[in-house]
């Protein structure tokens, strides 16, 4: 039988363990909480860990970072001030939690609490106008002003001009791409030490990763999942600032574009968003005007202005997590891996052909995946793996 | 019983008929095509004139301009190379005709058939950004180069860089608010007269009126009659521009708007025309795509963006002018008076309280019309005037 441990290492020996299986290879954030939905405590998670693996047709069984490897990082993180909060517990904002494949943990740096308070993305051009970046200043001002938090990427341009109008206020939330101790862009690390300071920092990478091509997405994700809305100042065809657009629109947030020059390049983007349908935005008024409650609260705000496969969003959690008996999880481990090839297939349509529950589908579909037989997808997907 | 006139004299006459009637005090453009709907040949409204005014109480009889005063505009109009065009007679543009208060007769230089080719309009500041130009000009130059028209107003600006980039292929028609032997505004003197020779030129106002206040809404709802689509750029709120919007808008007209920085003051109308459902426009594509054949071909092409009183289209000549019994406008002349007082009413209120034909109801209004008493306002609207 274990010591008994005070509660404060108990917390601590909690936030190791979550920390070790999100950091485990094969453990994205969806099959991350879905460990946790169908075992509840972590540590139970990780002790099946092996066993699901095994189930799943993975010879060797997944390997977890060493506990003094996340312990490290913990402590180079509480030497910054900062602290991980973790995805489905107390302090997590809940309107990023509502995103099916919400980042499990986020380091931060600053005043945690700006997480769940109402907030309003500002994104745009790097290689911003001048105009731009006063149009982006002066908007992220009125809106702090208002009491909502401005949430931007801390890239060059429109972005550090967002923060910019916030700071003063202390209401801004940078979202960074590589971890919280890597200040990224060089130009604006004055910037990122300014709002940890006042407002707040967050990354969901390790600490210590540099900031790379395939980390954007993820900071792009969760800036639109932070914010009720996302205002697009000077955004030029197939930029980032368009795709952060996306991701917050597949979220059902409210979406916003600054208008410009047809001449301008750097305007093409933004204004196509108008023409699909975005807020047109001129002040801080047209913001606040059509700006919901709570997304979950009314449901969408509105149609999403853009049509996807899906947004996840149809997942059930008291379905995939009910008792499934044994034989009938045999049963899928032998149907389903024909089911499912390279082309990407709806979770739905494994359900249709294998006439088997949602709890056991998703049982197995876990096993696959700690395998790395499977992927999961966004629009509630499945794909083979390439080389399982 | 008249000698026998040549056809080309008896054209003449009509003309100068048609022409005396127009410009007869109290005979506005929609009192002008009832008097025609009802007698058919103008002469015969000419006649009808004194009798019509009597019966609506009139002390005196109208005051027609004296022919040779007509005679000799007519000159001076075909000395200048140009004619002049009636509503509902051959030559003059369908679109327009549309309007229930199109302009009677319009004076026309240059070529005349380019009033009925597939039109659009661009309007915009006078006090035009170097870029706002530069995009009229392109646009213009684009759309002439689809076959399309450009019907401008030719003031500085954005007007005059709309009748420039089409001026190459000669397809633009000024619309001008004073007559048109007057140039106006005078550093556009020399555009004004290329445009008569490639394009067309054209005005309601007799030749020799100097340009007022009160011309240019009339200048404006001619631009908005004559084309199937109003591209605004770069309009300050409560300008011209979205006046000539909002004419446009009334009469079924596909709206478009370029967008600019909100930072710009000139910017903020034509936003709000994009706010209010206008399209967003950066290129002639955004035109081509969006243009209706023809207005009456598909009803409206939309539901009109903003709410207006209506836009008169509900008259309908056939009843208005169906055969009347006597007594019927006898009654008429006694209970209609009545029903008018100083703030505007419904003409089809008037028809509940009073229980009469639309043709008694139409023939009592236009004898009170006539004796100037009455007005008749846009959306089917009647008021007593202020000064009976």
């Amino acid at each position: 039988m274990a010591l008994p441990l005070c509660e404060g290492m108990n917390d601590s020996n909690d936030s190791i363990d979550r920390l070790r299986l999100i950091r485990t290879e094969g453990v994205g954030p969806l099959t991350y909480r879905r460990l946790i939905g169908r075992f509840g405590a972590v540590r139970n998670a990780i002790e099946a860990l092996p066993e699901l693996a095994r189930a799943g047709g993975k010879a060797s069984p997944p390997v977890l970072p060493a506990r003094r490897v996340i312990e490290a990082e913990m402590a180079a993180l509480a030497r910054l001030g900062g602290k991980f909060i973790f995805v489905d517990t107390p302090g997590y904002p809940e309107i990023l939690a509502e995103l099916p494949d919400a980042p499990p943990a986020l380091a931060v740096l600053g005043d945690a609490k700006l997480l769940s308070a109402r907030a309003v993305g500002i994104v745009g051009a790097r290689n911003a106008s001048a105009n731009g970046m006063r149009m982006a200043e002066q908007l992220a001002a009125e809106l702090a002003a208002e009491g909502l938090v401005v949430v931007s990427g801390l890239a060059r341009g429109i972005d550090a001009a967002a923060h910019k109008g916030a700071l003063a206020t202390g209401r801004t939330i940078a979202v960074i791409a590589g971890g919280i101790d890597i200040p990224y862009p060089p130009e604006n690390e004055k910037l990122q030490a300014q709002i940890a300071a006042t407002g707040a920092v967050i990354a969901e990478a390790p600490l210590g990763t540099a900031p790379m091509a395939r980390h954007f997405p993820k900071r792009n994700r969760n800036i639109a999942g932070l914010v009720l809305g996302l205002v697009v100042i000077e955004a030029a065809q197939r930029s980032g600032s368009l795709l952060t657009a996306r991701l917050a629109n597949e979220a059902g947030r409210e979406l916003f574009a600054v208008p410009g020059s047809p001449l301008d390049p750097r305007c093409r983007g933004s204004n196509d968003l108008l023409r699909q349908g975005a807020n047109l935005t001129e002040t801080a008024a047209d913001v606040l005007a059509n700006l919901p409650d709570h997304p979950s609260r009314q449901g969408l705000a509105r149609d999403p202005l853009f049509r996807h496969a899906g947004s996840g969003f149809a997942e059930k959690p008291a379905d995939q997590f009910a008792p499934v008996a044994d034989t009938e999880i045999a049963e899928g481990r032998r149907k389903i891996p024909a089911l499912i090839g390279p082309d990407p297939v709806m979770v739905d349509e494994i359900a249709r052909r294998c006439q088997l529950s949602t709890a056991a589908i998703t049982a197995v579909l876990l096993e696959l995946e700690l395998a790395g037989k499977v992927e999961t997808l966004p629009g509630n997907r499945v794909a083979r793996t390439a080389s399982p």
